[in-house]
């Protein structure tokens, strides 16, 4: 049975506790369950992580590269800057997918810029928490296809 | 029964016969069945349209805004400069879903620029004839969520 | 009597059906019949051509170098990117005014930037049709001082 | 009936004067003649004021508020720095017509650049002293349809 | 007894006249008496000059640095282009510090260059006419500390 | 009574150790000490804490939201380039007032940039630790007049 | 015997009859009648095509990779911004030379972009339709060397 | 005899009474004596005029037209922003000479843009007082030249 | 005896498990060894220390300030982003020396900027391991001159 | 008999010796030969120059004034930013064509940059030592037509 | 008595003899001459080079420090890009002056940049021949006031 | 035996004679020596090459690729621009050191940007003459483990 794990950035902690008109009114604990219970409908076993800490989703990354098959990461704001980030899923070898839930091309100016994405598989951008739920159909694709 | 209109736009329609290290070795026709029967599974209408004249694209997105229920369109190259693409799929109230096969944020850098993002729903990038199949998956929780 | 040629770009044929807060209620129609009848007071021939197509809108600009003496156009969307609408305005000697019933200057910032502003006599932008019917006025006088 | 102020910018005093290649060979008083006159025909009180001195205008931008119904306004140089003007504009509830004799766009790069516009009804540049009288034109229209 | 000079720029005459929204709802006479009472509080002779014109603000900072001890300066619109307030600013020997009602930063992109900071002790910015009460209560700590 | 989070980020810890000549010869304790004792005065109770992990700063206005009523914060470095600390001040809903020690318009050009400014009530730059003070005067207003 | 497409895009359908300063007397059926002959010189068959519709440009180019050796290309306008086009070239196997009348590099600014230059074999400007016959010279060398 | 004009901008009265690192201990007066002996030897009548106003330089440089044979300006920081002083001086018909007494190269990059040079017959910059006076010697060749 | 604390930044635990291309095939383990063998070559004592955390590497550099002669750093991808890291650099005594294992001028555009270099004493890139040494060998030369 | 001179820059006498992929195994020698016997052919007189120091190209295009009637170059790397060449080329009245043998806008960004091609006559790129061929038959034409 | 060298950079060689409009007609051998006389009158001893060679430039510029007393330089068109003689000027302690002939500010864009200004005493520009005399008076100067 | 040979470029010849806070107070000589020593130690024979004439460098690093196994570069100032080194470099197949006496990153903008550095094997900046010792090390290894 293949491996996802999904990864969730700073501030996404605060999922249906702040700014509903944003983020919805499910919290992160809902988003886990939903993508478990997703994953068991495509074969996949399902983990969450989620961190405010660059340096614990680093880890978690390389811990990533031994344990599981595709990654599904939301960087939050760290999309935006962390060339960390970026080398850690550039040095693994699990390819992974990113996803946000707002669509960030009609944000802020910044939010245009993914420092990340020249190193993932795809992007899934602008469908609130279905983001999350194509990513599992995705990585359920890639894990036919490429393994 | 909802309905889903899949838009082509510049040189798809030479998918499979081209580069096939980019494209695939599916063609366009085979996309299409390939989306109608995704379609079928999901309980979806698909109908589909390729054009590598911008004027035609924009004719059959005012066309959409009376018999579809939701767009899905990889513009080609025209992403990255037809402004009239946008304003047509930013006049139409059907919602519009981006896609396109590869990664484009790991190619040349003018690709890293959509224009017509900022006024679709959001977009799918990166997974081959996949990233048509999610969009019609998303396309089909955009008709039960939003309408 | 003078002949003026009102050209449209893409998407204008949905005035007045789609977002009336910017666009009004009026249709293209609407505006075409105002805009013969505000030619007939002031003494012109009035034509009216609307397409998304860009290669339409050339031709048509060609054409009318042998068959009007003023140009009135919109160009969309196409304002802020077709160097070929605007190598076509600047071959022929028909002389030109550009309309935009919006202020481009309040809106996004791609709107600023009109590359076909420099070969045309003047601009008129901000005043919903009127802005056209300021154009007519402009045209009429350009008939008498330049012709 | 209703009012019109046309405010004039720096060194256009200098009208008819100087450069009559750019500036005509028309004065200002002249320029203010053939708007009261055209305003006559109009049903409008036209009133002129000319400064070269910022502070001047802005002043007379603060007084327009209580007296008029329209502000005309060519600033200038001042239309390309004048952040002071702007807010002086955006400040008043009396609506601002931006217009200009020359076409900008097609002189020098920095007059492509215009800070007041965003804040304005609408511009219209490139006719000489026509661009005036489109002014109270569309300022006659302006005041039958909003006020 | 410590002596500042409090000097507004342009259209700060308005206050409390227009865009209550912005600029609240009291008066520029308001803020200078409630500017020489709190003065009263700390110790400081508070003196306030308004104008919309840059030379008369400038002539202002040269005779400021003969007779008081600090400037407290809302420069208004001149903030974001008036090189020669910096330059007069720089050449006097009497501290300045800069102050804005509104959060400059979360507007319009142009207003969060200030080219006079540079040269001014420091900048509060934000909270109405708060702004101008803690600029008083940091020129009373500058007269204690660095006289 | 109101209560008010101070936050320091990275190297603030360092105060009145190193480089005096910028940070002054107080340090981090003295500092706290003093914005207790003007808290008292000012009727605040005031929290102190410090971290050179971004993510604890993320942490920890996550944790103000239930806890406090104003957030100051000097962000240090992370000012000019945390998108992640930005999104968690914009996600709460308590207001914030940024501070800086030294003016930081005069120092090198990146420290012109504020990622966080857009999301605070505020900013206070340039008077050492009297920005702290003024900050918390600043929160005492707030808490008065906003809540 | 080599075949030769030769592609002519927007506004040069006008070639002899406007602006003979800048496109000389001679029309494009000349031209044609011109590269047929030069075409026979060399041992090869030429054809000609001039259009000012993109799409029907790319239409070309995908129909040249069945039925040509080399392709010609003067793109006009659509140089500048069509990476439609581009995207057209770079899909055919055939090689193609870009070819520009005027020396674009001593015009405007917007002409020293060619989106299409970095996917062709190479580039002919500034010679008038001696640009023209080089790229044939050119072609002949290609169809010897290359196939 | 020729006349020529000296004007000096914003913040150029401060001569000699503060920055003398920078601006050196004549004072403004002693300037003038001296240029007006140094005229007296070079066959010049030379006047100067100092102010802090934009307005009023552009006032004096239209009133140069009628009564100088050239311009000395060292329009101060208006030299960084003032288009309206550069139409002034495009506007008139009298030669004008740029003179800076710093040398504007080595100082703040805002200091390297002069948009008044464009309309200037040249600049003398970095010498003191020495370039005032060699603005003289300029003058006088210009009028032997020129006139 | 000297000392010489050597920092490695994010990404760099996976030393010789990933891309032997770019990382070679020896681990951080074996790099370490190395380093305190070179170390005791040339009479300095070699501590090492690795994180994936921007905040441990700047605690750890303020702890250097007490405990180590030199810093040798390599930030990894902070290299480009952590103005906190540079600010801890410049914040305390002890002299740093900028190492990279590739030519980073020869990657990617961003890996073109370091912000920390400015405040380092020197770079060394483009060496691999040997980067290192000669940083260690840098190191010794600088505690025999500097101190 | 028309006489052309063929200059090459920098590092082309390495041609045929370094780098066959890009430059080729033919030498300069050999290129100078073959630009002999096609001047031949053409009725062109052709001599050849090569130099890796810019101020003997200098020199060589001045001499080129007297003694030939179209100037061949490619000036290697100086193409991008050598304005005394530049200079040089349109100081004299010889017209020049500049050629080169790889296609230089689809390598480095900074090749697309040619800072003389603004004054050469026309640019012929792409095709090797065929580049330099077909520049013999462009200058043929030019002394047939222009002289 | 006082020595200046006067050093003339690329393509100065052919003043007078080329394009009289920008250089007018006397030669640089009639430059020398004037210059020379014009020392004599200001008793400065004059020497004069020119050479189109970088190297030799600043060869020349190192000889210079021992023994002359002034530089006065026209770079041509390597005063827009040569650091190597900005350097050398930087280098050594004999001052320098920069000369050019013609308004730099009113030609190309790129001659508005000097490379070399920010390390020169002064600039004089736009005067002919003038210019250098100009020169020579300020050198003049410089040698009584500094010296 | 391994041979090195050391590159110096333009203003290099001066060290030690001017600027010593920048260039310290060895000469150039001096160095020479001290590499040759230093060499002798590593087992390398070193050679030393210093030219104000980038011609010259180019001629010298053709010449190196046959005769020596590394080469050291000090580009100087042709480092920031000199296109034409860089190829030279890229051209040989000798690899090349590049290294700067001082810390480029802490001085003038333009000194960030080696257009060489893409093409060198790694940079070694900012020790003063050990920079030199360091790539002579480096020099050592890269024969040892690269040849």
């Amino acid at each position: 049975m293949q491996k996802v794990l999904v990864l969730n950035g700073p501030n996404l902690n605060l999922l249906g506790k702040r700014e509903p008109s944003i983020y919805g009114t499910e919290t992160l604990e809902e988003l886990h369950c939903r993508l478990q219970k997703k994953g068991e409908q495509l074969g996949l076993e399902v983990q969450c992580f989620q961190s405010n800490h660059e340096g614990e989703l680093i880890d978690r990354i390389h811990w990533a590269n031994e344990h599981v098959d595709v990654l599904v990461i939301n960087a939050g704001a760290f999309t935006h800057y962390s060339y960390a980030i970026r080398d850690a899923l550039a040095a693994v070898s699990v390819p992974s997918i990113e996803v946000h839930m707002s669509n960030v091309h009609s944000r802020e100016a910044f939010r245009k810029t993914s420092v990340i994405a020249p190193v993932t598989q795809g992007q899934i951008t602008g469908f609130g928490f279905i983001s999350y739920e194509l990513a599992l159909v995705a990585a359920a694709s890639l894990s036919k296809e490429k393994r």
